[in-house]
């Protein structure tokens, strides 16, 4: 169990200790710093997460994969970090990023291109800001 | 197994078919519509998301405490949602709140008020916007 003296330190305190979850992992929101807008949502493991801290270019941990990735390292589409934020608890991870190309394997900018919208009783989506900035076919060939 | 086309439909279509986790759950990221700052991250289940896309207001799954939860209901301080978003593989959320009071449930705007800096190897922290909004023994006494 934590003590309430426990949680005022990851809380309140200075010192960095990540929480991660059962499998080793922290959430991270990945935002444009010049727009604000959430670009991608993943994971960094300790290694990923050391090495953003270490190299200020961003590091995740693909689960599909099952392994450390450095994003950008076959599109080329690097994330320069501005700022590097965590939460009250410690286990989610906010970095402000420059993004070359797009974050997202389709091609976008943001990997968020499409709305949710209320449609008679059920939800529906539709597209805003899906520009596709660059041919996945052509930067992710083998 | 997933087909192409499956992840064609997924990634491409307009129908709205969330992924939930093996626990039923979706990552939410909820940023301030005003300033695109991170406000938290957490989490929906089937009825939180369908709670919020219907009410127009945030709701979430709170898994330390098993239990739906209405975001302001003891504090007062809701999110009124101005537009909401699902990523390519549709696994996770994005809204843009209008946020009364503060988000955090130690007393901040934003849970994310530290920033993490590369100090002598390893990392430390430091508080960044991190004024105290309201007063959380006053909001959430029993």
């Amino acid at each position: 169990m934590s003590t309430s003296s426990d949680i005022k330190d990851v809380e309140e305190g200075l010192a960095f200790k990540p929480k991660f979850d059962a499998a080793g992992l922290l959430t991270c929101v990945t935002t444009d710093a010049a727009t604000g807008d959430v670009l991608m949502v993943a994971h960094m493991n300790d290694e990923a997460l050391r090495k953003t801290i270490a190299s200020g270019e961003a590091w995740y941990y693909s689960r599909s994969r099952n392994s450390l990735w450095r994003k950008g390292e076959t599109s080329g589409h690097v994330q320069r970090v501005v700022e590097m934020r965590t939460d009250c608890d410690q286990d989610a991870i906010w970095i402000r990023v420059e993004q070359s190309g797009g974050a997202c394997h389709t091609g976008r900018r943001s990997c968020f291109y499409r709305k949710i919208e209320e449609n008679a009783g059920g939800a529906r989506l539709s597209f805003v800001d899906a520009d596709v900035q660059f041919d996945p076919k052509a930067v992710y060939r083998k």
